[in-house]
């Protein structure tokens, strides 16, 4: 079922000083910053050869990671991305076997624009896991 | 600096049924369990497309991920390891620039055989990083 990984998504408290940590010093190509208001994050990609990283920063106070960086306030690994053909068939495949998707088991939208579904950590060693449809 | 992302390594309580989880669940190409006494860990490879996903469990008394476990105990997102072409002047590099390097600030040969050095998390925004000459 799952493809490739699509993104490790990363929560830091600074976005500039992230921005300069994986540019300036780790050497990588990493894109500017932008605001997603709907998603409630501002984000930063960093590309790498096979991969990207998400670095994440909440955006307005109903933020979905604002709780997160309050637990994890000098930032934390918050989800790996993996990319799905079909995630509504995904999602029925993932339900038939026990699994419980977060919210009301129906895909959102996501920040890159393509359907995703998240999958509670507890069942996958206290990994948050989103899959993407691509 | 910074080349593809190598893996992402997942502290678990269970070897086997992470496996279970990632093969039987997700769909994944999942490795046969590798104990490796040296580095005090038994570890799955999950295979995906671009990268894999390194499933680590402590092996004996001495493990560096023991104390990690204990304090998350149904697992969590360990580290990430990107790839470097030399690991040396990476090391040079970094130091230049103020990084810290757990350890001597030489490299040891990782659980792959290859030269690695792991950054102090702190100075990136709370992600342990490995770099892995390759």
């Amino acid at each position: 079922m799952i493809g490739n990984l699509n993104h490790v998504a990363i929560v830091v408290p600074n976005l500039e000083k992230a921005k300069f940590k994986y540019e300036g010093i780790l050497g990588a190509t990493v894109s500017g910053i932008e605001h997603l208001e709907d998603h409630g994050v501002s984000i930063i990609f960093v590309k790498l050869g096979n991969t990207k990283i998400e670095l994440m920063h909440p955006l307005g106070d109903k933020s979905p990671i604002k709780k997160f960086l309050e637990k994890n306030p000098n930032g934390a690994i918050h989800h790996v991305c993996y990319e799905v053909k079909n995630i509504k068939n995904s999602i029925k495949l993932l339900q038939k076997k026990g699994i419980e998707i977060i919210g009301d088991s129906s895909p959102s939208i996501g920040a890159h624009g393509k359907p995703v579904v998240f999958l509670k950590p507890k069942q996958f060693d206290g990994t948050l896991i989103e899959l993407e449809e691509v």
